[in-house]
């Protein structure tokens, strides 16, 4: 066990970040480089030379043609890591290359596989086509968190939380009183859904949408372990459903997505969007998600920082009593576990 | 052993500090929570939510009618630690409260008990009446200190180090060359005494008192292990001594009192308190020795943080050769000893 | 094994560092501190007061006639580290006393003995006669290196990092693509050369002597292991070579010195110093010298630093793979084996 689990997709970036410099990302204690050749794929290599373990990303190591050339000795190294040139002399030790890791970049994501390579071959990663496709207007950004990544997936699976930690921004009354299901993620996807048919609307939704008054709000979260959080959030008048045939007039539909990328055992890269379906074009509502979405995010990160501060200063003070919200965050603690992943509570 | 006395009070804060708020304060490295419920009584309380953990001194968990309510998921804490609303439910598992930390507020101080709260019925804390007793004026501040309890009982109960650390401000050459007495405090208190008779003034009580010329000037010194000490100092021109009586007309008199707190092994709440039955209502007076203790007091956290460090980057370099001032320091590391705490040469 | 090899010289100072006050100095995870009487001998004492463990670097500790008096409870000491003066009493114990660390004040280093005593009398500090001899001008400079000594003792022996690390500055290609050749270090001296006939002159020696265009470049390295290193630096002409007699009328040369001290086992102090035998009056020349070889030396220390750390985050990610430039560098960690120094691959 542990807090990593092996063998499995994780975002190592947003698209958009990788390009013709050098990117260093650190991903389940792994020390990774990244970057792009040219308009084409992206290469992920282990970030340390091979030959006295110099940092890749640190200058001034550098891309030359579209490969590495390390910054201490010019050791350089090919998109597939092969060691392609040393000093000194022309014979170059087999044993002189970088891991590879297999890359898929879908969504807008870029995934890393973090494992034995053979396995992602028989492996795709989950999906979040909003974030790519016509039809979605998306506002994203990644954060630094300061704390293990399983309190950050607790924090999401429980939206309780909103009600308090987000008070004026996403959180209502409604959220902390209605109840949750969770279906039992058998097919390996955790489903947690509350549906609050007369709610107050906060802000985050009046003043994106227009809506004024009561609402009825949806929250139906797809949770895929380990690293990627769907939330579809439904918003309508209060009594406006979707139709048998699936059309949604009156409904506006966000889905706000969360990439739980484990750094280290005690920090995690906190990727978040926010795509929608109404008012595509209209900047002033991309302007306001964003920055109301990053709120939200950074109170989370405050808030864990903290939680996490506190259970390494007081380790033997840690106790938990579970109650019917956490029904959804105890689930997705259960198919970690399955995974190899110790709950949050156990420093490894 | 270890380095804190279990089933002991120590003082968690002044009263002054303590109002409508919360106050987080760390005792012997458990986590609390303090604060007054109107005018009326202070609690104590266990710092970390039952639920998750979260801090409830972090925001933004808050004080509402006297409950605290925690900021992450709105667990709410009645003053003697019961759980009284969760979200989302009306049942309350029993399993969530709030260690409630017996409290004694008395003297101006705010004494929590550590250790089991059967014992906080049999014993009491030690006294310090002349912080809140009429004929006495009182300053008094709390400096953090970055350095292991029993560095500052050792720096305290060894004032030979008046005249060097503090030369200028309240050490003279005679402090370190008069010999002390020391009782060897059989009865659960260490007495400690250096009578000097004909010493030169020290700016700290030239200036409060406005002596000039010699003066007598004694030390004794009263030690409440593990956290109260008092400093019992007299003051009065060569030759002027009590009356058979106890009367003392030409006696000037300053309390000293110190609470020790351990926060954690390796930092201390340093409170102290200066309190004279002279020059009652003079606040030049009051503001110059609020100001003069502060800077002695700075001096001995500034050379105790330096200690502290040395001692943690060189363990193996830490020897101790002991003489004649030091009698009253190591009777104190005895009776500590005796309350299962080891000596701060000891890394635990 | 360890990272310090015990009973050996190392420098603690350039001898202009040292004068009437106490300079504090850690050397292989000791405490010393550092004075000279007057215009006499440097004395090294162990740094920490005999009586609590008092760092006798700090303030209010000072010199008072050519002794260092603790600045907390007084305690006095003498250049041998007998102790001569204690609070209170006249007899002092035996036990105070400081170690006295056996000194050699040469060529402008001065040098102490860690280890036992007994062992200083039998062996001499190597010597870099450059530095205080008639016919040479010296820049010199110390940095402070956050990183274990092992990682500059690779850095330094093998010199064709000069082509990546310090492009611009000293590295040409010619000094990445020259062959070295090692002598074994049988009689406890490793030294490593790479003579380049025709090399492109790098600014370093460009601006210093002004030669231009192709020039002869030797880099004839002596290492004494543990703590100095010479680097014999000679550039003329192509084609200019000494004379059968050793006279060198069209070569340029410069001694280039290293001292590598560690500190604690992830801290190194980088002592550096630059000879040249020309330009012995230009003051723009020295001026110039001292600032590209703080610069080189900056860059050696910004990236070695990086790899130090990345040392730290990722011990597992540790490989290395070594071709013909490492000869020199594995040579000499084979000698500081046989002194009892283990790889910095290795953490202890």
């Amino acid at each position: 066990m542990g807090w990593f689990a092996d063998n499995q997709w994780y975002v190592a970036a947003f698209a958009g970040e990788i390009g013709d410099g050098l990117l260093a990302r650190t991903i389940c204690g792994e020390p990774l480089v990244l970057y792009r050749s040219g308009d084409g794929p992206v290469t992920a290599l282990s970030g340390l030379c091979a030959h006295r373990g110099f940092p890749l990303c640190e200058a001034p190591s550098r891309l030359v043609d579209g490969q590495i050339v390390c910054g201490y000795h010019g050791f350089t190294y090919a998109a597939d890591g092969a060691c392609v040139a040393v000093p000194g002399q022309t014979r170059i030790p087999s044993a002189a290359r970088l891991t590879a890791y297999p890359v898929t970049e879908r969504d807008g994501l870029v995934w890393v596989w973090i494992g034995d390579p053979a396995g992602a071959e028989r492996s795709a990663p989950p999906r979040a086509p909003w974030l790519a496709e016509p039809g979605w207007t998306v506002v994203q950004g990644l954060e630094p968190l300061a704390a293990r990544a399983g309190l950050l997936i607790d924090n999401l699976l429980d939206l309780s939380h909103e009600t308090y930690l987000h008070g004026g921004h996403i959180g209502t009354p409604e959220v902390a009183e209605t109840p949750i299901s969770t279906e039992p993620g058998d097919d390996g996807v955790l489903r947690i859904s509350r549906r609050m048919a007369d709610a107050a609307c906060p802000p985050f939704y009046a003043k994106s949408t227009g809506l004024s008054g009561r609402i009825v709000r949806w929250q139906d979260i797809e949770y895929f372990p380990p690293c990627l959080y769907t939330l579809h959030s439904r918003v309508a008048p209060t009594g406006a459903l979707p139709g048998p045939d699936g059309s949604d007039p009156d409904g506006y539909h966000v889905e706000i997505v969360y990439a739980i990328t484990p750094e280290t055992e005690h920090s995690t890269h906190d990727f978040w969007a926010v795509a929608r379906d109404f008012a595509l074009d209209d900047e002033g509502v991309s302007t306001f998600l964003a920055d109301a979405n990053r709120t939200v995010v950074l109170q989370d990160v405050t808030a864990l920082n903290a939680l996490e501060l506190s259970l390494q200063r007081h380790p033997g003070h840690r106790r938990e009593v579970s109650i019917k919200i956490d029904t959804g965050g105890l689930a997705g603690r259960r198919m970690l576990a399955r995974l190899g992943v110790d709950d949050p509570t156990v420093t490894p």
